[in-house]
């Protein structure tokens, strides 16, 4: 507040950091210093605020678009065009009731907007909560009778896991701020890592955030089949005395682990292929990409180019729904928004050398913010390294039986996050011929719920006694705004159709024709794998000199299995982007929350995709943003339990004519002098000369 | 025919070898001369013999499957069952029309049984055919005539593609075995490996392989769009003059090939965690299978035990198709059966260490025969190693901060295909979460035709200037003989359907059903992604301890589009595997061939799965194969010349209730003690102690 607009411009065009670089920590406190001086002048020195999120505001693309397009054509910083530094802060004042969103900048250490949350809205969980609403739950009274009555090992030891309460009413306009706590019991050994999910309590507080007590304890089912839709009553007398513990931590594996596994290295002698330079500017192998990271999106890609060529301003996961399939309440409400309820950045992991990925490791650090408006160093919560990627591609001359080969390599961006017992394990990885792809493990512990003794339910599977892991679904949406060899993109539906036999150009019958269909106004559409269905973004007014084809990328989107809520419930009408597989909207600004930009215990999806493609507007060879949603209905195996192994899905964006050639063909070909394998019979091999081909041996076929 | 029987079964119970092994190369001698034999005892000593194929028959089920129970037991070798070791000769005599398929005793030295090939049959291509025919058909005079009227440069050196003729009426039973010769010009510069594919002549001999003559030349539609259905005529003046070179050996290369790729060794200090033992028995990580390889389905694998419980009985890809969808004849006849026509044993790459994989390597060979009967051997046509798969599983507990995770590790079983312009790399992955997938790459060169300059078609995508690369379909069928715990097996439909929002166990609409259904008869059934559709081979009378369910394999079936050729198709008659995505078909030794035994220039899927299907034999706890159809519909783009980069495909069979936990909960951590990783910024790196997992650092999220 005390530097002067001229000062601040001053800064300005001296100095200036890229304006896609995270923010620095006194960003952050100069921020929540502004809000604080805001608030304590309005509502008087003592009114409480917390800050739920400071992160960067990103700059309107009018303005950003141009600095990138100046950089990238080696205008040095200082010449480029201005852009301002803003801040996005999220803080509630008061006993949390009321919220805001504030744009604060960072040029003139003013706010430049504020907007009060309507009524009805309520803020994501920030990253204090979980622990201080687990400390006073765990303390009340009426937990500690509650849990009393369970007659559990003396020695057991309660834990909390706080959910969203998610909703189950339209009308519920003005509810408190709650949240569901699912309780378990740690394991008599009572080791802190011990695996709490074999112990589910059939038990549930409910937790009003704004008195910051617990308000009700609803009882949870644990019937099976035979009970129909039996809600939950009292619990019996000993109702978990046939769960048993199930580790997951090798210290508490009861069989040692397998000792027949030898080590595998990724070795990298001249060190790694790509570079990363202020900051977090990537380039590799023709690519080139800033890497951004908040609160809510964890990792973000932005200003993708490939040999200078324009090809994405913008990638993010833009939101994920996890709603569960038991209708027995609470159960009904669980539904996690883990984007816009928890944050992927918030819940993101310290990834460790070594652990989490092979070879030449680069990590990415980053600052978010404690409650009173601090930053806190979110370290290595990204990490960048290659990986090979089998054969790229291979032709054997059957004639001469020379053959050409050569490897791909994939650079990773990886971020991992933890959201209570879940692991979601986010990849985007750049290839050498023009893929860009986004990959998600889900890993981790399935949420589980008490079972009676021998019984087996219609919601879930038995995965442990006492057990029942319930059917739920992963719904993710991404969000993918290209700029291919410009900002004006049209997206096109491309499907495979057989020519009728009747027709007189298909006499064999053995025809199809390739149908194009361009999108012309914002809307939604439909995976249709049975025809071949692929979406083409292309630029119009860019045709590939060789086919004649606009320049594009293609995406044949996963044809996953959408939401599976009735079209009236709530939780339907909370996540309407996980209805269809893709959107495509006009770009605006702001538009990042494919389920709205409150998730947190909504009624309905409010300014998500859904609304932003409702505005009916023109999407032909405009600047446009495509979002596609897909996931899994995971109805959980015993082999998920007591840790889940990874279930991997991938989306692909490949160039369709977006170049002239294989961008891979000057890949150096694989030869044993560059990859050094060995023979499983002998540990070393004499070197062989690489210099031409290695695999000059006629193929057996002549 | 020397020994007597009594000595045959005197060395069968002393030293006889593995009835699952390749055979040996006396083995193919004998029983080529035992053919060799028969033939001129009955035909006259001067009657000429082609050998097609010599291969191990394998022994019926009953026999082989209590000889691998008894090893797997542990019995030894020389006390375990007697199974037969049997020969499959497939042969012709005189100029070829007459062909037979033929099983020797190598335990009597005796013919056991022989089927002369019905009318209408063609044998598939052998190895020597493809050389043989390219020869004749160069040096006719009608081709040289043809190609003089092109007006290519002097030094035009032409190539031959010989392909399988296909078929276009249901009438022409008596046809003589024709190829359809494609032909193409090597460049200017005229190296032998310079890429032919970019210079297509529109001239096409047909070749007949009795009279082993060309007996027509075909003329090749050039037009466009603008043309409809122009069939080929005689060629323009100089046709082939906006041709340009378009190459894809690094040597050829017009620019050299990129320097910033540094190099990745995967490099496995204590060598590899696998072993192999016995030729072909391989043990790593619990999984224990044996290895095969013949000259039509190329790998194999047998009897895969999962500490000592018996998961499948066999795993093979049965056949694929690839269908072109140009209606201009002849090219509505291009529709290769890459294992029926031509084989992927017969088209196996001899794979170069330090090539085709990186780090500790295994390499199996193989014996196919030449023509005359002879032995030759196929070297390093299989290739075993083991790769990193990323993490395994990780969860981090919150309240600690204590991660525990592990990486997988996947174990490669490889063959590669070249079968003239393509490429196919196969795997069978194997994981220690108890996953086994089947990958596919397609890589090589698309098939080209010319296209006039300037013009552009509705068949295809010009991928070079003059270059044509046509619509097509990759089709493939794997098949899969499962013995869950045993033989009797059901296969389970098994859709995830919401509840009606009107049903009162459903008061908040948030709940799904998973609905199964066992197949009663063998029949077929189709992917319904959108009903989140898998199939679930399980053994109904043995239960999960855990859940209840019974042990089991899921497969989601890839939602590929099938076959596009019409109903009424000759295309579509002869691949009807390809019409549906899943086949299920009671036990019969010697049902091994989704789309018939003899592809070669079929009228129809003659004793294809559609024909084992159709018996309507009850599979439900059964002796059962299951069959799954995927593939893709390859509409080129540019980026696919002059080679295109891999499209991958991946089939998964994953453990549902197989297992009583994860299988992979042993694997041990991952560290860096194990791993050493390093960080980009310095090369060498303390060694961290890595006696307990390294990973244990707090989350961001508290």
């Amino acid at each position: 507040m005390a530097t002067s607009n001229t000062t601040a411009t001053a800064t300005a065009t001296t100095s200036r950091s890229h304006p896609l670089l995270n923010l620095k920590p006194d960003e952050i406190r100069r921020a929540s210093r502004i809000i604080s001086h805001i608030v304590h002048e309005k509502h008087g020195a003592t009114c409480p605020i917390r800050f739920k999120s400071i992160s960067l505001h990103e700059p309107p693309k009018a303005l950003l678009l141009p600095y990138l397009d100046a950089e990238s054509a080696g205008t040095l910083a200082g010449s480029r065009p201005f852009v301002p530094r803003l801040v996005e802060v999220i803080y509630s004042i008061g006993d949390g009731r009321d919220f805001f969103e504030s744009v604060v900048s960072l040029d003139t250490d003013t706010e430049v907007e504020v907007v009060k949350a309507p009524k009805g809205q309520h803020s994501p969980m920030d990253r204090g909560d979980p622990r201080e609403m687990a400390t006073i739950a765990l303390e009340d009274p009426l937990v500690i009778e509650a849990v009393k009555k369970l007659h559990l090992p003396e020695d057991a030891v309660i834990q909390c896991d706080t959910w969203p309460y998610g909703s189950d009413k339209f009308s519920d306009v003005d509810t408190p701020k709650y949240s569901q706590l699912y309780l378990y019991a740690r394991a008599p050994h009572n080791h802190p890592d011990s695996n709490q999910y074999a112990f589910p309590l059939p038990i549930s507080p409910v937790f009003d955030r704004f008195q910051n007590k617990i308000v009700r304890m609803d009882m949870l089912a644990s019937g099976g089949a035979e009970d129909g839709l039996k809600y939950g009553t009292a619990p019996a007398e000993k109702p978990m005395v046939h769960c048993v513990e199930n580790e997951y931590l090798p210290e508490l594996l009861k069989k040692p682990v397998r000792k027949d596994l030898r080590p595998l290295h990724v070795v990298q002698p001249e060190g790694a292929s790509f570079t990363v330079a202020d900051e977090n500017l990537v380039q590799w192998q023709k690519w080139r990409f800033r890497v951004g990271f908040n609160y809510r999106e964890g990792m973000t890609i932005h200003d993708v180019r490939y040999d200078g060529r324009r090809v994405f301003y913008r990638l993010s996961l833009s939101e994920m729904t996890v709603p569960y399939g038991d209708p027995r309440a609470p159960y009904h409400r669980k539904q996690a928004f883990d984007l816009g309820d928890a944050g992927a950045g918030s819940c993101s992991n310290n990834l460790a050398l070594g652990c989490d990925c092979l070879g030449v490791i680069k990590y990415f650090s980053a600052y978010l913010n404690d409650t009173s408006g601090e930053p806190v160093e979110a370290p290595n919560v990204i990490c960048l390294h290659e990986q090979d990627a089998g054969i790229g591609w291979k032709h054997t001359n059957h004639r001469t039986g020379v053959a050409a080969i050569t490897r791909g390599r994939t650079l990773v961006v990886q971020n991992i996050i933890t959201v209570g017992n879940y692991e979601y394990i986010f990849a985007w990885h750049f290839q050498q011929n023009g893929n860009v792809e986004f990959e998600t493990r889900a890993t981790g512990i399935v949420s589980t719920a008490l079972i009676d003794q021998g019984k087996r339910s219609p919601w879930g599977n038995v995965v442990s006694p006492g057990v029942l892991a319930q059917n739920h679904q992963h719904l993710f949406c991404l969000r993918i705004d290209p700029m291919l060899d410009g900002v004006s993109n049209t997206l096109i539906q491309e499907d495979s159709i057989p020519v009728p036999e009747t027709d007189e150009e298909n006499l064999f019958g053995n025809a199809w024709r390739v149908v194009r269909t361009p999108f012309e106004k914002s809307t939604f559409a439909d995976a249709a794998p049975e025809k071949n269905r692929v979406f083409k973004i292309v630029n119009e007014n860019k045709l590939n000199n060789i086919s004649g084809n606009p320049v594009g990328f293609k995406l044949a989107p996963l044809p996953s299995q959408m939401l599976l809520a009735g079209k009236n419930s709530v939780v339907r009408k909370r996540a309407r982007f996980a209805e269809h597989h893709m959107w495509v909207t006009r770009y605006r600004d702001g538009d990042l929350w494919a389920g709205g930009k409150w998730t947190n215990q909504s009624l309905s999806e409010t300014d998500g995709v859904l609304d932003y493609a409702a505005r009916n507007e023109d999407v032909r060879d405009q600047d446009i943003v495509v979002w596609h949603s897909f996931g899994m209905t995971h109805n959980p195996r015993v082999e998920d339990f007591p840790v889940m192994p990874v279930e991997i899905i991938t989306v692909s964006l490949k160039p369709a004519d977006f170049f002239e050639f294989n961008p891979a063909l000057d890949v150096p070909p694989s030869t044993q002098a560059f990859n050094k394998s060995t023979l499983v019979e002998e540990k070393t091999m004499p070197e062989i000369d690489g210099s031409s081909s290695c695999c000059a041996n006629p193929t057996s076929k002549l």
